[in-house]
C-alpha cells in the first residue's frame, strides 16, 4: 500500500502558530524516530476566532505547503482547523490527514464510566460544535457542556500560567462544569497542555483530563502503522519549523512549547 | 490646496480589526458631517504580536484598499501599525497619513506638568518603541516607563472589563509603573477607552489617563481644518464598514467599540 519512500518521508504538522508544537514534543515522545516538518501561521493566527470559510481557506494553504514538501501524512495540530476544515482536506488531498480532535474524542471515550464531559477551547471550536457531535454521535447517553476559553491562550502565552488572576478566570470558566457534575475536561487547544499543573491542582483527581497533543501523538502512531508508513531509517530524523512570521516572540514561545532547543527557524510564504 | 471634490470625500480608517472603532466613534462625536469608510483586517488580527515586516506589509494593503475607495485622508487607527508602518505610508501614498500615535504624544505633552509618563500597549506597540521615541524627542526631561500589557485586549474582547480577574492583571502590569511615580498613563491600544472605567476607579485622580482613540480625532480635526479638507456638503454622512473576515463574534465587538448599531458590514478582500 505504501512506498519504501514515503514511510521515510517526514510527517507534516500544521497549526495557526506554535501552540502545534505541543503536539510535535508529543510526537518526538512516542514517535522519535519520524522525521516532521512543522507550519505555523503565525502570520495569522490566532484562528478560533475567525469564520468557517476563512479557516478552510487558510487550512487548505497550509496542507499544500505542507504536501509540497513530500509529507507522507498531515497532522491539524489546530482544533480550530480540524474543527472546521479536515473533511475538506481529506477529500481535497491524498495523504492521511490526522485532526487533534478525533483523537481526543477516541480518549475521551476511552473510559467507560465517562458520563458527564466538559469542553473548553477557542470560540471557534465551540461554536463549530464538532466536539459535542462527535462525542454525541459515538456515545448518546453523554452528558455534554461546552464553554469558550478565549482568555487562556494569551495567559498561556503571556508565561502567566500559575498566576492568580489566572486561576480567578478558571474559576468562573469552569464553576458552571463543575456544577454539572463534571467527572472528564477535554482540552481542546493545543495551548492548554502547558495549563495541565494549574488544571491538576484545581480539579484534584475528581476530573479525567483529555490533553489533546498527547492523545493526538497516540492516534498517530495507530494510524502510521496501520498504513505501514512508520519511518524504518537509522539516520537520524529531522526536524523542520516553518513560520509565516518570524518574530522574537514567536520564537520565545516555540521553545517553551516545544520543550527544547531547535534549529534555525524558517520564513514560510504561503 | 484641495478640490471640493476632495472636501466631500469620506475619511479612512484601518485597524488590525475592529477596535479602531473606538476612534471612529470619537471622529463622530467631533466630526458629525464627515463620512466614513473603515477597514478593519479581522482575518489576520492581532497585529501587536506580529514582526515589523508583517506589520508593514499588512498596513500598505489595508490603505491601498482605502484609497481605492477615494478617501481624502487615512487615519491609521491601530498603535502597532503607526508604530512600525506610519514612515513607510506617508512616503508611499498621496493622501494625508494621520498615526494614532502622534495624537497620542501631542496630547501627553499638552500638560506642562507632565514628569513621569506610563506606556502601556501591545507588545508590538511597546517593542517599537516609538512612542517612547516620540515623548523623548519633544521632551528629553520626561522619564518614561512602557509596559507590554497583552492580556488587556483579550479581557475587552471578552467583555470582562470590570472583572476581578482583570483588576489584578492590571495591578501586575500598573504596579511598576505607580512604584516609579507615573502621573500620566498613555493607554497605547485602540481597544482600551473600553478600560477607562476601571482605570479611572483603580487610579484615582492621581494619575492622568491620556486615551489615544478622542486625542486621535482632536488630531484629526486639526489637520482638515488646515488643509481645508473639512466635508462642507449638507446631505448625510455616510458610514461604510469594511472587514476582511465576518464571524458574529466581529460584529457583535463591532457594536460595543461603536457603541451604536451600524448598517450591513461588508466582506473586504485585500
Amino acid at each position: 500500500m505504501s512506498s519504501p519512500e514515503s514511510q521515510q518521508a517526514a510527517l507534516g504538522v500544521f497549526d495557526s502558530g506554535v501552540g502545534g508544537l505541543t503536539v510535535v514534543r508529543a510526537l518526538r515522545e512516542l514517535l522519535p524516530n519520524e522525521s516532521i516538518v512543522y507550519l505555523g501561521d503565525t502570520a495569522r493566527v490566532p484562528y478560533g476566532s475567525k469564520s468557517p470559510d476563512t479557516i478552510r481557506r487558510f487550512s487548505v494553504e497550509d496542507t499544500q505547503f505542507l504536501v509540497g514538501h513530500g509529507v507522507k501524512a498531515v497532522i491539524v495540530a489546530c482544533n480550530t482547523a480540524t474543527a472546521h476544515a479536515l473533511p475538506l482536506l481529506q477529500a481535497t488531498f491524498r495523504v492521511p490527514i490526522i485532526g487533534v480532535l478525533e483523537a481526543g474524542v477516541e480518549a475521551t471515550l476511552a473510559d467507560p464510566n465517562c458520563e458527564r464531559v466538559g469542553i473548553i477551547g477557542t470560540a471557534g471550536t465551540i461554536r463549530s460544535s464538532a466536539y459535542q457531535y462527535a462525542l454525541a454521535m459515538r456515545k448518546p447517553s453523554l452528558q455534554i457542556h461546552a464553554t469558550a476559553t478565549p482568555l487562556l491562550v494569551p495567559f498561556v502565552e503571556e508565561g502567566w500560567t500559575d498566576h492568580s488572576a489566572l486561576k480567578l478566570v478558571l474559576k468562573e470558566y469552569l464553576n458552571p462544569l463543575l456544577a454539572k457534575g463534571m467527572d472528564t475536561l477535554v482540552l481542546g487547544c493545543t495551548h492548554y497542555p502547558l495549563l495541565m499543573p494549574v488544571l491538576q491542582k484545581m480539579l484534584g483527581k475528581k476530573v479525567r483530563l483529555v490533553d489533546s497533543a498527547s492523545t493526538c501523538a497516540a492516534h498517530t502512531k495507530r494510524v502510521l502503522e496501520d498504513q505501514n508508513l512508520l519511518r524504518t531509517a537509522r539516520s537520524k530524523p529531522t526536524l523542520e519549523i516553518f513560520l509565516t512570521d518570524l518574530s522574537e516572540q514567536a520564537e520565545a514561545m516555540a521553545k517553551r512549547f516545544l520543550g527544547t532547543e531547535f534549529g534555525k527557524v524558517k520564513k514560510a510564504t504561503l
